[in-house]
């Protein structure tokens, strides 16, 4: 085990520790635990709150995309493990400007039950609750089982595009719509070449003999569709790229944006030739690249590999991209 | 081994191949081989441009460092190779805007030997050069030899501080004293975890058992001041944070910035529980964190590991901190 860790059991409430500490004037507690965290300005009065969550081990995925612009809280899991509907309640009423709160999280068994449960429990008080949840990952599911799908860095454009809608004032529906959207127009394919060793158990949650790969790897080590022999970045990146664009089956012309996503241990040099090649691919495809994206965006603890994803961009999505989004994590 | 690279040998092409293709607008190519690229408003006429430069291997380190209110160009070298005194000097022509250049860079003898060269053909073509070469690194010579220490992470402050001081117009003299000046307060001490393995080579560059640490290793493996059992995150922040604070041996009261860098395989979540400790030792010290940067910010490839920096801020230094700049990899 090569983690520099101290007590498991109290690795994720460190975290939050250090972070609390670290950016002061970011994010506060609206719970005691404070396993639910809420931008510092929180309730914004007037629009919509966003809340997400799920499992630690995957920063900066959720927590790092709260923040102006981005969600308005974030309820926070033991590593890989679904927050609590209480946790989430917490966020829900902390969000709560009245305009009502959008649920936007990775499809996972936990994080559904807990969400739906929050969501019943924050009716009951008179917020009006919608929900998004996630299905990017083309892998874990076929197309025509795409609901059944994981979500997983697909993420990133979800809430930078929702949060975008919820700033500039959108309406409940139309911050889902957009959450919606964007999450039915991006699909990630991953590519794992280690596995990630939870703090608490101490051994691996997978095994992947060296000198192997597993495409479409999920972001908890969930197995993927082929296990083989290491391949060169150019072919990892062709298979990657290679079935998204089956599965979002693009017209010449279309625009996307793409981003290619470190999932811990994978050196970022790395993920610029896989991004070379990616964007290469895109191109011959007649595809236009409207934004990049390449560096940790959602992570698996310090897994080698990375994920790819790409997102079916319009005027109304490009502008969302766009619009100034911050924390400590995320910049536009 | 478990890299998602090419042939080796084509590793640094491709990568800055994907880097000119993925943030347009951010730098341009000096030379043919584009191994000396600079900010796509170069030169900044009136303005001091600072040159860096160094081995590959360490994104965002040198490259990332490259931007608006940072360095104006960078020569890049082959994974862990100093660059040519030819492209060092094709960086320096095309960032030199007739108020001089500035050199800041790591104490390796081969970044040393190149950079002189390259001042001296530019000065034989006029061009001012003034020189500051980093020396962070607490583990790699004694405090009384303390000009021998190699150069790593503390490379941020320096370029951010120098970054500003050259963006507002000071003078070459002012860059280069500010440049001194961060460099001569900061101290570094990183821990490795695990060897990186080069590209071309296919090889750990050394070998450490699982479970055991290297406190003080530099970012090419240099060996460091101690080798032993894996300690806990919290015992690990008190040696690193420790060697520093003995060395710098600052008054009560004085204020601090923190840089905790993850030199490649570490998560992020370790990061922050090592920030949670060192902070805590700089409070107990009664020392004030003025700012903090958790994240990767100079790497070594897939190293597991870290390292803690800590710069003695003054109001001059803190000002050069929070002055706007902007890279894709750095934001202020």
């Amino acid at each position: 085990m090569k983690k520099i860790i101290n007590q498991p059991e109290n690795f994720v409430d460190e975290v939050i520790d250090a972070l609390l500490l670290a950016h002061p004037g970011w994010i506060k507690a609206a719970t005691e635990d404070r396993r639910a965290l809420v931008r510092a300005d929180a309730p914004k009065l007037g629009r919509v709150g966003i809340v997400t969550g799920g499992g630690s081990g995957h920063m900066p995925g959720f927590l790092g995309y709260v923040g102006e612009g981005l969600c308005g809280g974030v309820a926070v899991g033991n590593v890989f493990s679904s927050p609590s509907s209480e946790q989430i309640f917490e966020a829900t009423k902390a969000v709560n400007g009245g305009a009502g709160v959008l649920y936007v999280y990775g499809n996972y068994g936990g994080d559904v039950f807990n969400f739906d449960l929050a969501s019943d429990m924050a009716e009951l008080e008179g917020i009006d609750i919608k929900t998004v949840v996630l299905t990017d990952d083309v892998a874990s599911a076929p197309a025509e089982r795409s609901a059944d799908r994981r979500g997983v860095a697909g993420m990133v454009f979800a809430f930078k595009c929702a949060g975008a809608a919820a700033e500039r004032g959108d309406s409940l529906d139309e911050v889902a719509r957009i959450a919606g959207k964007a999450n039915s127009r991006s699909r990630t394919m991953g590519v794992g070449l280690s596995p990630t060793i939870l703090p608490a158990a101490g051994k691996p949650t997978f095994t992947l003999p060296d000198g192997e790969m597993e495409i479409g790897i999920g972001i908890h080590g969930e197995p993927g569709s082929h296990r083989g022999k290491l391949e060169t970045a150019d072919e990892i990146a062709d298979r990657l790229t290679g079935a998204i664009l089956r599965d979002l089956a693009l017209p010449k012309g279309s625009r996307v944006a793409i981003l290619v996503n470190g999932l811990g241990a994978t050196p970022l040099e790395e993920l610029y030739v896989l991004y070379r090649r990616a964007a290469g691919m895109l191109a011959d495809q007649g595809l236009a690249v409207a934004r990049s994206y390449v560096g940790e965006y959602v992570t698996s603890l310090e897994m080698a590999g990375a994920s790819i994803t790409v997102m079916h961009v319009d005027d109304e999505l490009e502008t969302l991209l766009a619009a100034p989004a911050r924390s400590p994590f995320f910049r536009e």
